[in-house]
């Protein structure tokens, strides 16, 4: 298994290569120590008439820090997968009022563990992560994503 | 109450003052007519790594068809207030292998009768809108949001 930092920087390298939208959000990874992954994003490219984080940048952003946590895992386990997102469900809770910050915490050891033996076994699996956005110490946004992994079939 | 067609401008002009992310998304109102709202955006920048449509774009669309649907309402209304999402729900059940339509049709006449009253009564409002975006006829994703008024105070 490789360590987390050989391989983090993929993240921001498949941002890049194949989601023009992010790079117009100028979304990046800012830190991933394998537990949790962390993506931030400036405001000026995400605001909204409020002059706040519009919402549909604050679902990008949560949907794809889960996303990377994800495709960071498969990678360190050596897995070559398709990887799609399922489903999205995401309460916005009170304004961010300046960039966004979406934070994926592990779902645990025995989560990943069971996410990749019904991958090994079954040639598929899928996973609920979450992920939160907060503003001024408070939580202002929480994110759930079912994400699901497929064999390579060519 | 303005008919459709003079308010249905308003949500393009809407996009262009204050929402740079729709505006790299090319996303365009493409029709409504008082019952359904349709809003339409090319694959080019939406893209994914599969060559289909972007999973957080096409939340988005769906996010903002719905949030046009409750804008315009308000707009036909002569409702001034603020709005904002507060929850959404999408599922991904098939690719987007070309432009994206996302299409909000109206909850009825009593649901936006019951979110009038609230609003006028309270001050403030919430109702729950769906899309979907199909993709060669079949429905390829559903999304439901619950969207709040507020009075503005200023």
């Amino acid at each position: 298994m490789k360590p987390p930092a050989d391989v983090a920087h993929t993240l921001n390298h498949f941002f890049d290569e194949h989601l023009p939208l992010t790079g117009f959000m100028g979304l990046r990874l800012a830190s991933y120590d394998g537990h949790t992954l962390v993506l931030k994003a400036p405001l000026a490219p995400n605001i909204n008439d409020k002059s706040t984080a519009f919402g549909g940048s604050l679902y990008n952003a949560a949907v794809m820090a889960c996303w990377g946590f994800a495709y960071l895992k498969t990678q360190e386990a050596g897995i070559v997968c398709n990887q799609v997102v399922a489903e999205g469900h995401i309460k916005y809770l009170a304004p961010v009022k300046g960039d966004i910050t979406a934070i994926c915490k592990t779902p645990g050891s025995d989560a990943l563990a069971q996410f990749f033996e019904a991958f090994h076994s079954r040639g598929k699996a899928s996973i609920t992560l979450q992920a939160s956005i907060a503003c001024g110490g408070s939580e202002a946004v929480t994110f759930e994503g079912r994400y699901a992994i497929l064999r390579c079939t060519s």
